[in-house]
């Protein structure tokens, strides 16, 4: 099984589907092309909140600001699973998931994390403009077919270059709220489709409050939209664990004035 | 074979497909997952138009309002099909259409329409949020294997909970035009991405007629977009059967201002 | 595998999808749903610049401006690739492009880009509305599961009607430019969704310039986005090799106030 993921809307990426299929029957299934534009940081937060609810599977990357550049391409291992994409840091946080989620379902428990990056030499490709259907997707069909023939990434892949495993690439975290005493000053990650404005501030903060400050203004903590009215805002905890921002039926990035990487602070 | 609908636009599905696809092999195939916002009706619309025209399948729909409130979960036999979904309404119209269709194709042609109703238990599940992914993708997985193996809905879903018949369970019925001699007061269910208005006025109501008035306004009544200018308004019987308040190359909820649920009165 | 493509948006492709599958196990990858309404020539230069990606497969286009009027229903032959779609010239571009590569491939080499086009009889079928799912889904079903089976287009598809070769067509070739020395003029002939606007100028007349004017006004000429500052404009080769014009993370549509079939004077 192959995912896809890129920032890319319609048609392109079924350009990478052809490649992708010229080379492997694996099953495809879209992830999103919708992701926003070049945000790089708000692909690594979907995809960390999303691959971990896939079988093992090779996990198509394409969110590229430096395509053109000389940035280098990646494959990373993750515990079953392995992603292909730019290094730029958006395989990263799902990639810990991805090892961590794996460390834990092997009872070995130390919380190590692991995974392991390779570099995806393409200096044999002929495009400099669409990396995703030249670069990246016949990358992600060679990983795959060795992924799962014999549990490895490739020693090279054809019409591309060499791959070898490297220990010089970009990371990325995705940033960790300050937490002093009762007062939070978080982040803003990503806005969802229904406007719901999704912090980086741990979920159990609300455990057991009625209410929080956000940015001065008192808000209703609940459990679900419903407890309260239509059109009044919210704080909740979303489905991947964090503190959202939400109006009931409504948008909350309008009702909070908040986007993607905007500080909020909130008061317990 | 598992349909995907919501109205969940984008990444959110994918996180609902890894679970499914954790948990079986069977194909998907998204029917949409842009339905109108928490539109119950809409949806209820759409899949009545649409499922039956699939094979048999197992059809998972989250149009859920209610989603963190103690609303059940249900699956619906119907046919050869089975839905799974939120119990507000939204599967019953297509399920009256797949059993009336599943009858027809028996010959037995009395028209009883039956289809059976099945709670799903889920006090296991963990999430209240995103029941969408935690609740019905998993318990489609689960009536998939069963429905397929022997044609039965499951006794109970792993991490959920138990399955049983019922007769307490919400139904939706979608308004009936009222044919009043030559003058209907029909509703507007839906507007598709057309812009055209898919009205619950029967197509029959046009037959042998050139013109019709809507709302007071005379407008011609055509089998098809070409025969009138590029421009102009018109009311057609659309794919569905339903007349359409349309324009040749624009949109009809503008030209005839009405969006769902606005009433309108055609006179013949 | 048959490859979908329209205008549709959503959700009127799923009821294709239901009839498809109704009648043959064949895989299904979605081209795009998204294509601009009603814009044959735009499809026909999606297709042209896509398909060829594609393994041997069966592609489904609707994208169809007479739908109800008695125009024809086609299937083309190319290559090892068969087109089934609405007789309005969309398909044509990517049967060249998909018959010169087949050409090619087998080291002919005489160029001579030979498709065969036959004429899908409809007559039997009930809809004058949706021919999508009502003629095009169900001819494409039949002509997939034939030309699997034995790489001949069938003599009739049920509940359709009769197919047979036709020299009578409708062709669509896209615009060429006017290269007179330094000057070119030439067309956009669509706007990508991050708002490059693609022109029919190849892209080898960039070669080795630093600066070109583009109606006037001076342009960077560059080999990829980042090698000029974010908001300024430029004009590249794109990855269908044709002259793009662009802004570094904006949008080239807006910036050179254009939109697609304007003209664009080049000049090197």
């Amino acid at each position: 099984m192959i995912t896809l993921s890129s920032d890319f809307g319609s048609p392109y990426p079924a350009a990478m589907k052809g490649v992708v299929l010229q080379r492997t029957d694996a099953r495809l299934v879209d992830v999103s092309h919708e992701f926003p534009r070049q945000d790089v940081r708000a692909a690594a937060f979907w995809l960390r909140e999303i691959l971990p609810y896939f079988p093992p599977a090779t996990h198509l990357v394409v969110v590229d600001p430096g395509v053109g550049t000389d940035r280098a391409a990646v494959a990373v291992e993750a515990g079953e699973h392995v992603l292909v994409g730019p290094d730029n840091g958006v395989l990263l946080p799902a990639a810990r998931a991805l090892a961590t989620q794996a460390d834990a379902e092997a009872a070995a428990g130390d919380g190590t994390d692991a995974f392991a990056v390779h570099d995806i030499g393409y200096e044999d490709a002929e495009s400099s403009t669409f990396h995703g259907r030249d670069v990246f997707a016949p990358a992600a069909a060679a990983v795959h077919d060795s992924w799962v023939d014999d549990g490895t990434v490739p020693n090279a892949v054809d019409g591309l270059g060499d791959v070898a495993p490297t220990d010089e690439f970009v990371d990325l975290e995705l940033p960790e709220p300050k937490i002093e005493g009762d007062t939070i000053r978080g982040e803003v990650l990503v806005v969802d489709d229904f406007g719901n404005a999704i912090t980086n501030v741990p979920g159990y903060v609300l455990e057991g409050l009625d209410e929080v400050r956000v940015d001065g203004q008192s808000v209703p903590a609940v459990e679900t939209f419903a407890e309260v009215p239509e059109g009044q805002w919210l704080a909740t905890v979303g489905s991947h664990g964090n503190v959202e921002l939400d109006v009931n039926r409504g948008r909350g990035d309008d009702a909070f004035g908040v986007k993607a990487s905007d500080s909020v602070r909130i008061e317990l």
